[in-house]
């Protein structure tokens, strides 16, 4: 996840030092779906299968594991070879690239219509504030990339007072994904567990947790208000700011 | 930029108590080039067609002020619509759209091919470390959306020791494609002038400042091994945690 190079550290008025420092380590996954190429995301370089299948699942290409013929994993070029029961043709997938972006920028191929398709979370969860705060501290005790490098993001899915999947990614939607391809691949209920973020909650994380099915969120960052409308639409629990003794809860 | 949201701040073993909160607009920005859905960017509420103007010099739709024949922004629907003198066809289109991702994410239209294109920066700055820091302190000071939210990044150009542009947005990317754009349409030289940014830098954050053509990067945040390694194949010098008394540099 991340490796040494020699950094120059400047100090004001104090002269400057050479050292070795750790930096993180960013990778081109490319993902190629039924032989076509489909994205290259640029990511942290672990947890690559998980990431690739969550990302089918974000982008609405796969949404039960039997859509899955097999997923090749080439560790050594990074590429993601997926096969699927029900290829789209070449026209369909065109037409899925348009609309919309990650962290505002690029294209994904989820679209509003994938959205709308989005039903609200049934389930209801009811999480003490201390054992979320609590979560929040171990959460943080777990990001050892970020301790080491200050460039990583953080998600984990939880289940009562335990942290039952973790990740860490150069990327917010990455970490988030890496997750979702995690639950995927297990075949898990997630109806009864909760998400941890590190990072800030725009609508697409607020899309991805909802394809997800968890009624509720935590970040330790800001959500943004569109995140926060549709949260309400979709019956998800929304916190930020989740840090030491504290939360906010953007309530529906 | 921001709205009032009524929250509950719910507080440890001490209750909780409702009140009303800023919080950071996301909008939807949807380009229109020559007529083509091209990306729905999502973003705040400011400069938008500095954005998209630096959307698309970042994607290499276009690269003088010379190619654009109209900008056409509705405000109201958020829909900016860009002539351009020699439009791609659907097929260069789609050709474009394969590769690599923002943010970890989604797609953007540049590829490697592209990015190999970007020719090394030629100038030089010797800043004083004493000029970056008091910088980077007047720069935060200007992030007042971050003060308010928590929600945004920002992006200024710097030349000497002050700031010519500055931009926040919710996305990384679309702060420094703000930029992008301002200078574009501005006309102006770049070559010595400087970047500072408040988050981490990837490489297509470096790729974009590549094109902008400035030999120097400084962000208060993380960068990736990527970056450092494409700063110096492009010749451009890159600081990173950039916060009261020091910085690291990363040398060519």
């Amino acid at each position: 996840m991340f490796e040494k190079i020699k950094i120059t550290k400047i100090y004001l008025r104090q002269g400057s030092e050479e050292l070795l420092d750790k930096v993180v380590i960013e990778i081109p996954l490319t993902i190629i779906l039924n032989n076509q190429e489909l994205s290259t995301l640029l990511c942290s370089p672990d947890k690559l299968k998980e990431l690739a299948i969550g990302y089918l699942v974000s982008e609405s290409f796969i949404s039960s594991k039997a859509d899955i013929k097999s997923v090749d994993l080439n560790e050594k070029t990074t590429v993601a070879r997926i096969e699927t029961n029900q290829p789209l043709s070449k026209e369909e997938l065109n037409k899925k690239r348009i609309i919309t972006s990650g962290c505002g920028r690029g294209q994904t191929f989820y679209n509003y219509q994938d959205f709308s398709g989005c039903r609200p979370v049934e389930a209801k969860l009811n999480i003490e504030p201390e054992v979320i705060l609590n979560l929040m501290a171990e959460f943080q005790k777990k990001s050892v990339v970020f301790r080491e490098t200050g460039g990583v993001h953080s998600a984990a899915l939880c289940q009562g007072d335990k942290i039952m999947a973790f990740a860490e990614d150069i990327g917010r939607h990455n970490a988030v994904d890496k997750i979702i391809g995690e639950v995927f691949l297990k075949g898990e209920e997630t109806k009864d567990k909760f998400l941890l973020l590190s990072g800030r909650v725009s609508s697409e994380i607020l899309i991805k947790a909802a394809r997800l099915g968890v009624p509720l969120i935590v970040s330790r960052s800001a959500p943004t208000n569109m995140a926060i409308k549709l949260a309400k639409q979709l019956n998800i629990t929304l916190m930020g700011f989740a840090r030491g003794k504290r939360f906010n809860q953007y309530l529906p």
